[in-house]
């Protein structure tokens, strides 16, 4: 039943839906956070996750297969192969801080010691993520509508 | 070993760990995009998501459970209940549009009719979800950082 689901969704023309279909469940979504907080290899993962070697195993190797990561060999000439994000993986980070901006807002306490996003620059929190229109009106729930189209890309602002 | 992975993650000082935890699965998601969408019967979600119906019961009963959903007495009167998004549901429009747009981006072919969110007033896409710091800077992978501390809560621009 899990392979029908998957297939259908992977043909969905909700991106939404298509996006679970490829990355939706949770070893692959904390992989992703880890390799963007730098970690390459198989034993950084599972010290950090602490699940199972064969989970993270067929994880690891879905998201090779996915196109979210490449396997490499090591960057410093030792055996072991590197696991490195691609264009496809680097872009996960958006969906990331959205859901990380989320929990923080309604699954901590106040007091509650948490693990936060900060700009290096003056050290505090990014802000959140907003929804806004090409010409950067920031739009609310009643200002947006979904429609099947086929939208011209937007651009994506080039961090200075 | 599902709920042992779930007990883990809810405690985790990692907000993101924390989301997946309450919401992550694609069910759930589905369900909320289609709340987003308006959708409040369970009927509709059955229709929408095609799923069977004890697994629809089932995750619903999480939402609700988790309070991302509320369920009230029908607003025309009629016998059904309906599944209402509380605020914490609400606020997950956020990941899902940023869910949407890598998919978009990443998922389909450049000619494939997809989805899409446009902004009403002028017909166009939403702008891509851009991380920026608290004073507008917008922030690349390496202007961020990831520290344990006790942030202050970023202030959400309210939509004009």
């Amino acid at each position: 039943m899990a392979s029908v689901r998957k297939t259908d969704l992977s043909g969905a023309t909700c991106p939404i839906a298509r996006s679970l279909s490829d990355i939706g469940d949770w070893w692959s979504l904390l992989i992703v956070r880890d390799a963007l907080a730098g970690m390459t290899r198989f034993s950084e993962f599972q010290r950090s996750l602490g699940c199972a070697k064969n989970i993270l195993s067929a994880r690891l190797a879905k998201l090779v297969e996915r196109e979210v990561l490449t396997l490499a060999p090591a960057s410093d000439g030792s055996a072991y192969s590197e696991y490195r994000l691609t264009e496809k993986g680097k872009a996960l980070r958006v969906p990331l801080v959205a859901l990380r901006q989320w929990g923080e807002e309604f699954l901590f306490e106040p007091d509650e010691e948490r693990l936060g996003l900060v700009d290096k620059r003056d050290g505090l929190p990014v802000a959140p993520l907003a929804l806004r229109a090409q010409d950067g009106r920031l739009l609310g729930p009643d200002d947006v509508q979904v429609s099947a189209t086929l939208p011209e890309a937007g651009t994506v602002p080039d961090p200075a």
